[in-house]
């Protein structure tokens, strides 16, 4: 089962060096979810051949314009090119009063139906709990009200040794067994979990943590995910400036994967002052040797 | 003095074929004026070298996104760049309200200031009126109320042949003359203006007829432009769907440029069905010959 993460772009505020505001995609097992939506994210999708179709879940951490200004322009390409399935929208307070207005004076009525629901920027709060997959937001610290987004795989099921069976078993055994009950079936014979069954696969997590200053409040939601993306917009020589605009510096992405004993560290929403990113990357890695720069374009995968 | 119109985006709709949203940048004697602003205008600019900050009016044609999405984004780019000069935009009921709000909702005050004029549908109507040049819109027939812009360089003076003339003419004298006016020194020599001054250079005019159902209506405003700009979103063969949809064919394009005696037709606004471009030339073309593909990055200037 594919789970996944593709970078679409990770440049802050201006465009710059060919590098496009914030969006990604997150794949589990081939529902796409997009997290952000900056200008030109419909062209980006295109030119990475994911098909918007396909996405049916948005979310939207803050509404600084390189976060959100392309949600319009893909809502609407998504209604020119028959889009019937729903759309589901989170995003901060406002953002549906943008929507509207520009739908009313484009005179458009959608031939698909958006369901809007307003994140609460004060704790975490599960947004899609299905049998498999919990996304929750969770604040972080920015100018505006702002969240971040964890993707957790729900945790799964033991694996049946079919050879270490005997036909006796009924179907609710066999799920208890699965879920790591010991059973016994009519002719006495005890079957023990552990000795029938397989460890479950690992479950996988995700954690997407936005703009923000660098706090550690957010460390229990982040928590021994296999990878997160954390923004390093500065280096650290320009900490104060990061402490002033709620932004982070590269060494300070570090120190949190570090501190929440991630898998893998992701950093992108890169100053534009940064032509290249070289300098970025090592001041991260030289704290968590595990980090990759966000360049759009990339997939990240979590192996099963 | 240079007279030229840079494309920036000219398709439909939707994003295709890397083909982007309508955009166009005109440039009179180093005064940039954009036109229309799809999303995405901010990384065409730059793509084409063209300084955001060198671009003061911004006229918005009518409110469907492929038209002004881009506005927003540029507009805060500017900000975060420091911008500090002016900027005046022109556009429809409803644009500045969008405006207001994404600004309200990011918590952004721009550190300059931004002059909004509501353009009038129903007339035509002087937005710019300076000694070189005057800009007007003109109302067109589309879906929302839209409309189309016209750049006319005012008549100009008449040249002095210094050489012609003695040292004993007054400055209001020589200005008469360059106005066309005979006058007499006070040795009582007449100076006919048809001798000692050459014709005026010719007054250049560009017309962008933005997204219009064929009419003939248009014709006064656009009449012996230098250039017009005429959407072609379809072929001949979907006539009545231009019809259904308020665009047009590109033999109606190639019409209106026929019956405006213009000097040459730009064709753009293509829809996305169309990936090869040759039949929506040809067509426009054996109406009226000097037409060409209003194609991102090309640039087409009007001599003096």
């Amino acid at each position: 089962v594919v789970f996944e993460i593709t970078i679409l772009g990770s440049n802050s505020a201006s465009f710059a060096f060919n590098r496009h505001h914030t969006a990604q995609v997150v794949n589990v097992n081939q529902n796409l979810y997009l997290i952000d939506c900056g200008e030109g994210t419909q062209m980006r999708l295109a030119k990475f051949k994911i098909k918007h179709n396909r996405i049916n879940h948005i979310f939207i951490s803050h509404l600084h314009g390189d976060h959100y200004l392309g949600l319009i322009g893909l809502m609407l390409t998504m209604h020119l090119q028959g889009r019937e399935q729903d759309l589901y929208i989170f995003g901060p307070k406002g953002l549906d009063e943008i929507l509207t207005l520009h739908l009313k004076h484009s005179e458009t009525e959608l031939n698909y139906a958006v369901h809007f629901e307003t994140l609460n920027m004060n704790e975490r709060q599960v947004l899609i709990d299905t049998e498999e997959l919990e996304i929750a937001s969770f604040p972080v610290e920015h100018r505006l009200p702002c969240a971040g987004f964890v993707f957790e795989e729900k945790p799964k099921k033991r694996k049946l040794l079919r050879e270490k069976l005997s036909g006796n078993l009924s179907s609710a055994q066999l799920k208890a067994l699965k879920e790591g009950e010991d059973v016994i079936d009519h002719d006495g014979t005890i079957y023990a979990a552990t000795d029938v069954t397989l460890e479950p696969k690992k479950s996988r997590k995700y954690a997407y943590c936005a703009d923000t200053r660098y706090t550690e409040a957010i460390l229990p939601y982040i928590n021994e995910a296999d990878i997160i993306y954390h923004e390093a917009t500065f280096l650290e020589d320009m900490r104060d400036r990061a402490i002033q605009t709620y932004h982070s510096t590269a060494a300070q992405a570090g120190t949190l994967a570090l501190k929440a004993r991630v898998g893998m560290l992701l950093i992108g929403h890169f100053s534009s002052r940064y032509r290249e990113l070289d300098s970025t990357l090592e001041e991260a890695k030289s704290i968590f040797q595990n980090t990759e720069l966000a360049i759009e374009g990339k997939v990240f995968s979590i192996s099963e």
